[in-house]
């Protein structure tokens, strides 16, 4: 008998990745938290039923959310990370020295326990004395924080579920009062290719343009995501990601990377005239 | 009763999508070819089982493997193309009214049949009166062509079946010869990701390099092949990619594309660092 993890890209389009061991599946209060042992992918971490986590393809995800923004103002000290239970976000933000301060606010506690028995590749640095960890929900904790972080990094799931709030107005808007003054958002912009994703990246993404006098969009792939081509959010309060970027003060740091580097850096914001198209759209 | 078509992307890796009819199935002297009617991709060729062309996203693929060069260098008259059965590439290159010959060299006139008929889309423009097409072998066409061709373009399935001969030092070598002092090359270069495509990426890359002194390779984001991420090389005698780019002339074209443009020209060759070390690597 062969065992098989299937998931809806769309109505019409599915992936299925074959499975050595179902190894771990709860129903926490917030969602459902799966875990599998896989051939190709390894560890692979699942929330209702959509692939969050795998171990052979983490890396780029968790490279392209945190290096970006740290190569764009290396004089980050205090950073608030909402969501990203599995702890890959918060690994290679420990990587900096210069960082003093990651308070990570996480929803579900279950994602953060299971993560940690099962997935340490990512979970491993969630114990570093700079790391606050708050159970709780990300939309309320920013409310009412006032010029307290240099970085804010959105690691949310998609926006249904309890990531839905996480795609607001009023969320952005509490960020934008949460940063400093060369403070710097980075959210998880969903994707172009499949219609549903496509509207969640153009609402974001305007949502945050009326916020923001900086906002842009950057690519990466990402092979385990729905059709693999992913973008994040980069909107700021006074830095270009381009223009402020000092490549060669990043490169001195000696942080060795699999899929960032400084070239990569630039080259993820040059979109596809299609997706350029899409974010430019008002009407949505 | 749902028909869905399933390719095996590995072993351990399918994907599928949902069919609405099974439109043309036949087996040629060469390969088993397909053609699908599906809910979320249009048209839908496979040849022996694997995604070709898809009506929702060729027009990547086109763009990729055609405007880079034509950017690169606009006094290209002279353009051999092998494989590219359903025409998409020759559909791009008719957009340049300063091209005057295109010789297309497909070995299967089965593909180019099944095309016209039921890709109209990428078919449209075999006809041009520039456009010579040649039903042989890609590999035998170049043998003792001399300093003939501006650009040559190597559209190939990967390197199984007809196209395994469209991957050696020897066919690299009779396109070296066959180009013109400022000649290109650019070949689909396999993708980064799966183990299997990883290695003819290498592969391939590996011996170009050794016959070209300019070889690079560039990304781009292909969400019906597998992982969604695939390279085409970039080599050529005496042009660099990046350095001899005018975009602002290329712009005054006016040619109007949907995924290509000369910011992600610059932009899809800054590659991931662990494709660069995989591409450097000499011991394959």
């Amino acid at each position: 008998m062969e065992l098989w993890y299937t998931e809806e890209h769309t109505d019409n389009v599915r992936f299925s990745t074959k499975v050595k061991k179902h190894i771990y599946s709860e129903k926490s209060d917030f969602q459902q938290i799966d875990v599998f042992e896989t051939e190709e992918f390894g560890r692979l971490l699942t929330i209702d039923g959509l692939v969050m986590v795998t171990q052979k393809d983490e890396f780029i995800y968790h490279d392209m959310i945190t290096h970006v923004a740290m190569a764009t103002n290396p004089e980050i000290k205090s950073v608030l990370v909402i969501g990203a239970g599995d702890g890959g976000t918060v690994r290679e933000l420990t990587r900096y020295s210069t960082i003093e301060k990651i308070d990570m606010v996480e929803i579900d506690e279950v994602v953060v326990k299971a993560s940690k028995q099962y997935l340490p590749f990512t979970a491993s640095k969630l114990d570093d004395p700079r790391v606050n960890l708050y159970f709780e929900d990300g939309i309320k904790f920013v409310q009412g924080k006032d010029n307290m972080y240099d970085l804010i990094l959105v690691d949310s799931t998609d926006p249904i579920g309890p990531g839905e709030g996480l795609f607001t107005t009023e969320f952005y808007t509490n960020c934008y009062r949460a940063l400093t003054e060369k403070g710097i958002l980075v959210n998880q912009n969903e994707s172009p290719y499949y219609s549903q994703n496509a509207r969640e990246m153009r609402r974001a993404h305007n949502k945050i343009s009326k916020i923001f006098p900086i906002a842009k969009a950057y690519q990466y792939h990402m092979p385990t995501y729905p059709s693999g081509h992913w973008l994040f959010g980069f909107a700021s309060k006074a830095l270009d990601p381009i223009k402020d970027l000092d490549a060669e003060r990043w490169n001195n740091l000696g942080i060795k990377t699999k899929y960032y580097n400084t070239d990569i850096h630039v080259g993820a914001f040059a979109l596809p005239t299609y997706v350029k198209e899409m974010l430019k759209n008002e009407n949505i």
